[in-house]
């Protein structure tokens, strides 16, 4: 089949690549399309040593199901449009993570297109049936391949109880900035983005969210006046500048998954009594409810569309000033 | 009166210092114990840039109360043997902190010893009447003398629901590192610590703690492992090492105010889903029921005792390595 892999020598367009081998309980899927995240990017460039297929944000259609399964759960899934969570765990009852509903946790796990598994920029993929959702057929499959990063955002409201009387601030306008602004307003909150490209600040600013530049910011009073600040800027220096925003007792919702180390005051973290949380993926379900009932509007932030074929043209799209979501059609 | 004074040029003790001028609402206390925090030895070196009386962690005599006051809160308090909370705040409706129970965070606070108010390492000190608790007939004044640096402990409670079947670890065996153990021990935990003085984890043995070496940590399993890592090194690799030995959704709590930047990859901290609660004052009763209760047992952190007319002494010796707490009589 033909696959885009990632080499220690680069990114390949490979045309006869193996299909996924068939395993127990695992699905083979059909992937229709595919988004390119910055964790792809960042996954070219070294990050995490994962060498193999890559992506994990996808939409696609169950073609086959190894192993011997009930009527019931054939006619659930085969031939039905799907997208799916990315850690495919153990599910041992003697697992701690697994036995306490956090398979994305598991110590066994594998990652679709980051860890041990082979992804979707492919024109097969393959994963267990837990890890499977249905995709209603009012989301479109260029909104269902939002699911995954739109899920990581849901995880901010699975880890903190966001008041509708907050204030929000994300830090980033990319992506998952994007993302995370619609998130987090459909609370009632009143949230702020901070960012550098004017046009992407103002796509959240449809969305009620309110503009700032970083200039603004620093000297602005909305320092230290931030109930949660969503630190999305994939950058060292990030969490830094969260800090210097967040109010006494606020939460720092840090997204950013960067390899180099950051050098900070951890003081202020002490004394304010700030929380910073960790946050990656999260719960399907609320994502495909909320595309579903038109509450998030995906499609602005669609910067151009390939098929598998320019994948390579379509990674180095991904790659340029301003763009956002590249999306690559199987 | 006497106080030991902290200048720019450094400790010094004085005979004729100004008694803490009248101020309406507040209480006049003639102190009787002082204990010695590792933060005031910051301070003498620079932290905070404080130039005052030093000294937070007191019992006292309340002696005078100024301002109108009704015969009932005279009657409550005068003659009395009292602790104090630290920070004094504005309690104003319009203040975001004081009208939301969190005075301890209030942007005009003073902080006795530390911040804007003179301390208790003096004959005298003054705190608002909000800020004092009775201390029971049951508790010494050796023992009152840690309900401040107790609390701080129990603020951890406050912050994060333990339960009773998870692994706590307490980074550090110093003086904060030994209260945590002992208030986190109430909770049913099993609790370790980790420490480098072989008599300093022998006494948190005895309170039913595992003793472990820096080594043994590095060598063993115990990484990634800990639900909970309190932070109690005082140094800027605390958090670091903490983020070794807290598992994915785990919590760490970050105690040690250090001046110096710590250079972190916050990757881990986004990929498990840590949580990093910063962690600083505390709720006064639940620290003076203990004590009451015999259910905490300080008497065996102290490590030397000084008048007050020996007070630079008393600092010399607080700094000596593997000194716990050094008290101050008046």
């Amino acid at each position: 089949m033909r696959a885009l892999v990632n080499h220690a020598s680069g990114l390949t367009l490979e045309r006869a690549y193996p299909r996924p081998e068939a395993h127990e309980g695992e699905a083979l899927v059909r992937v229709l399309q595919v988004g390119i995240c910055n964790t792809d990017i960042e996954i070219v460039r070294g990050y995490m040593d994962f060498h193999g297929v890559l992506g994990h944000e996808f939409v696609g259609v169950v073609e086959e199901i190894y192993g011997e399964i009930s009527a019931e759960l054939l006619h659930r899934w085969q031939g039905r449009r799907v997208v799916g969570e990315i850690n495919a765990a153990c599910y041992h009852t003697h697992c701690y993570y697994c036995s306490r509903g956090m398979p994305m946790h598991c110590p066994q796990r594998t990652t679709l297109g980051i860890s041990g598994r082979d992804g979707a920029f492919a024109e097969y993929l393959q994963l267990p049936l837990e890890n499977l959702h249905l995709v209603p057929d009012t989301v479109s499959n260029e909104e269902a391949v939002f699911v995954e990063p739109l899920a990581a955002n849901f995880e901010i409201l699975e880890q903190l109880h966001l008041r509708p009387t907050e204030r929000v601030a994300i830090l980033g306008d990319g992506k998952m900035g994007q993302l995370a602004a619609q998130v987090l307003t459909l609370s009632g909150c009143e949230v702020s983005m901070i960012g550098k490209h004017e046009e992407k600040l103002a796509l959240a600013e449809k969305r009620g969210v309110i503009p700032r530049t970083l200039q603004e910011v620093e000297q602005h009073p909305l320092a230290r006046n931030v109930d949660v600040v969503v630190e999305c800027t994939g950058s060292a220096q990030g969490l830094e500048m969260a800090l210097r925003m967040v109010r006494p007792r606020g939460t720092v919702i840090l997204k950013s998954t960067v390899a180099d180390r950051s050098n900070l005051h951890l003081a202020s973290i002490v004394i304010d009594e700030i929380r910073v949380q960790g946050s990656r993926c999260g719960p399907f379900p609320p994502a495909l409810h909320t595309l579903s009932q038109k509450l998030i509007d995906v499609r602005p932030l669609i910067s151009a569309r390939y098929s598998l074929d320019d994948a390579l043209t379509a990674f180095e799209h991904a790659q340029q000033k301003g763009v956002l979501k590249v999306l690559v059609k199987v």
